[in-house]
């Protein structure tokens, strides 16, 4: 059994004490918040589950041996660093860090420590998303084309991030994590309406080295909520709409066909092609619970980690270029 | 009644011919292709239109008032230029022209000569989109945040112009017609996966004076179709999805209101709002039957076009500038 | 080619016309309706086809081997049974006749004469049903538990039939084609709500030999406008919507499987199955076309009616039966 | 604060252990089941809950108000009889009972011991029927037509139930509390496709003594999860799609109206008319609450039961004179 020490009892955190409970793999054994009625909430439900207001008591705790950092943005890189330094592996609620310089220091210090970084992307142990993954690694799909995804609701407007850095790390890493690709740089425009100085509707896209391309499209300002994803490939294309209650993944047998003559570039035909559509049965298991597995996995050496603090990292380096992009009107930003 | 000539009878041109036809106003005389079967073609359904492989024969014919150019884009600026020398108003398929330089040159020569120029943006004469129009006009939308538009398919690629070219017309006409505002400056990124040169993926932003913003997504290479746009403003917020058979248009009564405290802007408060929705009943009439009342009207001096050559102007230069933002990886282009 | 003649230029006539003159395998002659302005609508759009008045010159005229009969019910008997005892083969509008004696007339008079009547249920002709009816004929449905339709909308009312006449027709059809099999009983129910005595919504169950068990809700008075169907077999189940665009057909891998043991079948066990979902392509074909192609090889030997005058019989038969027990508040009527 | 006893922790007494637990007005005091795990089940959750596996220990209990009876059906009766011979007012889960005999009897009791009987008709405590309610009662729907509801899905197959008395007691208890009339005949059919003797799938049409009419489907064996609802009247139309996650009601401005002329009742003009389409905002607070409200409301005196035995009594009859009418293949029944 690992023992786990949770920092961070807010949105999010219940909900990792409640897998990190619930799993037979891991000891759900101290979490701490500095507010005292998230503390008894926590003792209400989990009477086990020792709770402090000091952080220490979880990081320089000798029982621990992961530390889950659910708190705000700003403070994850502290947090991290003091529990990597006092020898625990870490997992960190998206994104990683608030810069990609923040992230470099952890995945160093990490690595020195020979101690593992997990980031919460929780969206990559959807079936959803699962299943995505598989069907492109197979080569069902063919040569990926393009990764389009919207993310939109009338949605919490947050204090101290825009709309991109806290809806897009959602679809960011999904994107690397089914494309497994690098990608170049990033074109990002956005806009304020409140005058908060934080954009609350952005437009991302990302380069690739070959012609791949993705975008996002995050907005907390939308009468409807939207969570669709289009992934195109040379041979099939996927659409994932994660709003649906069931059939939630179709994959469409539609294409197109460039056939090129040898000596008439400009008159190659392009051919649609269309064929049946389907959708796969979907694992309904709650992502974080599969986390939870893949993490044990992983700090038993059986498996590597889904999401581990590279993927982090790349995720925060093109939110951090991307919010550069759209304070300089879209300009190229390299990655 | 209005003597009507029709250059081009390709895909386009017969709902020209068939509502100019029907039109108690306009006399549709004759058309023109230079493809011997597309003028057998109207021969059989319009027994009374004459037909010729002449251009000239409809541009120069004395009893015609207006020429409607219905050919490919390359072509608009020679073909509507002889008919505004020979002294005919014109009506011009979408996009105007190919370049802003061509559309200058029309219209410069159409004021000399005091002649109208009609584009033929036949989404603005929708009845989604006089009524979308109705509701900013009125207020009831109230300061307007962004327009969002999203128009994908798995679509017929084209020769001779990329997607944005092909579809963004439609969006960008209805955009300036229902925000009633003058763009500064564009964005836009895309993808080419034919190999052909022109994008088959291309997302463009369209930056306002204030803080509004427009953006664009169009995509030949969708598994699924998509017609949707989405226009927020303080008050309400309109969601328009083509694709439905009915109740096209929905207008929420959701938003934001932001409570700015007197010393301490950090802590506005941003509060939600969330009330009842509604479907208007749309007119159902033909959009093109309703262009052609326009025209006339127009030509008798009792309206204003609602599409005139200067509207068809701004469409073609923010097209040019976005394709020129495409070939350098977004950089903003003014326009 | 097969010389035609369509009597009646109404709603559905048209239709007709229009594919009886685009096949290449008959020769749509002459049509006949009593008002002047429809036969000068035939005749501005096929110059080819001669007209009349009188409907004895379609019946009587000796080039004519087919007589298509499109007008409204009550006089399809006479009209039919004239171009019998003239010896034209018959193609009759939905629902074949008044009642099922005049159909058991016809249908004796046809075989006596040895000539074919073909009913018009068009939607035995759409790529949605025949993929429905291949799929349970392939034994993919397994063994087939009930069909369920839905055809529902603020619909036309009809002055000399109520709904059932008006819109079951259609799916009974189906019914009867996709399952192969003959009921026994109808129980039904309606009301009227503007007092002309007609049902404006009824509801119809159709009871067969073995569980097998199908309804169908027919409404002219409904807000939305429905057009589904379910229906379930042991192995799969399918969801016609034919009101979508596309992926009008969903085949879904979900089930019971009764596991029965032996000394206990209170404790039988009822476990789900739950797979993949599939939408096949469609042949987006024109139904009436394929009707058309049908027609001409049943005459020309070379395969069976599609739908023959024994099912259009039936079909009358159902609705007969169905409006007895409206008329009985519910009472089972035999078939 | 009303000392609340709760009997059977199966599937829905968890549900109001909560909401009793979590109102101000209701102090969950003790719940009872024959199972142990259930029982550790609430004292983990509910500290402060007393538990035992002996009925009597809640039902004589003294300090206790209200029982709630959340057992089978086959055993509401002997538990809230002897709850009201204790002097306790009872809340049973719907169906009531499982005949209409057994519910008058009950409703004598509580007569004669002055107690009140509450039946969990969950539903009308929604706000979407809350809504409807609301809607019809202030005229805005006119007369009323018809009400026609859908309730199926891939379901659990219950042991001692058919389907109707499953799923239907919702829509029945939902019509008769929008309706406000009482009908006066069933007419119902069914098939069951296990072997079972219990149907699984069941078609009810309810008379009323005016042409107003409902009809409900249920369905345990549908491939999809449908939940909707029409309601028609002479003015407006109300769609009901529960499954939708939000705009579950819709009202349509759509309807005909009947012009009579004097002398010609077969020529009268049905005219259609139809205007926009809205949704109201729906009270998003959790049903059971409501309920609970109206339920501490009613024991104080200060409103009347929303669910009140009366109501629990007529759709436990409807219930039974459907299953006579399946039996008797649509056989009329009077209510």
């Amino acid at each position: 059994m690992i023992n786990v020490g949770v920092i961070g009892v807010g949105y999010w955190g219940p909900n990792m004490i409640r897998n990190f409970s619930a799993s037979r793999r891991t000891n759900m054994k101290i979490c701490c918040d500095i507010r005292e009625e998230r503390l008894n909430f926590v003792k209400a439900q989990y009477p086990a589950v020792e709770v402090t207001t000091e952080c220490n008591k979880v990081i320089k705790n000798p029982d621990i041996e992961l530390v889950a950092v659910c708190t705000p943005v700003y403070t994850h890189f502290q947090l991290a660093k003091a529990a990597l330094e006092a020898g625990k592996h870490v997992l960190i609620e998206k994104p990683m860090t608030a810069s990609s310089q923040e992230a470099d220091q952890l995945l160093e210090l990490a690595e020195k420590k020979n101690l593992k970084i997990f980031v919460d992307h929780t969206f990559l142990f959807t079936g959803a998303v699962r299943k995505i993954k598989e069907l492109i690694k197979s080569g069902e799909i063919g040569e990926l084309y393009y990764f389009d995804s919207v993310r939109v609701n009338l949605g919490l407007f947050q204090h101290d991030v825009n709309v991109l850095w806290d809806l897009a790390p959602h679809d960011i890493s999904i994107m690397h994590y089914v494309l497994e690709s690098i990608p170049t740089s990033v074109v990002a425009t956005g806009a304020d309406h409140t005058g908060s100085g934080l954009e609350n509707v952005a437009y991302l896209t990302v380069f690739f080295p070959n012609n791949m391309i993705a975008h996002f499209h995050t907005n907390w300002l939308s009468p409807v909520k939207v969570r669709e994803t289009l992934i195109a490939g040379s041979k099939k294309m996927i659409v994932w709409d994660d709003n649906q209650p069931s059939e939630k993944v179709r994959i469409y047998d539609k294409g197109i066909e460039v056939v090129k003559t040898a000596d008439d570039v400009y008159n190659m035909l392009i051919q649609y092609r269309t064929g049946d559509m389907y959708c796969p049965k979907i694992d309904g298991r709650e992502a974080i619970g599969v986390e939870v597995e893949n993490i044990a996995d992983c700090l038993e050496g059986k498996a590597a980690a889904v999401a581990d603090g590279k993927a982090g990292r790349l995720v925060v380096r093109i939110l951090e270029a991307a919010q550069e992009s759209i304070k300089n009107r879209g300009k190229e930003v390299m990655i």
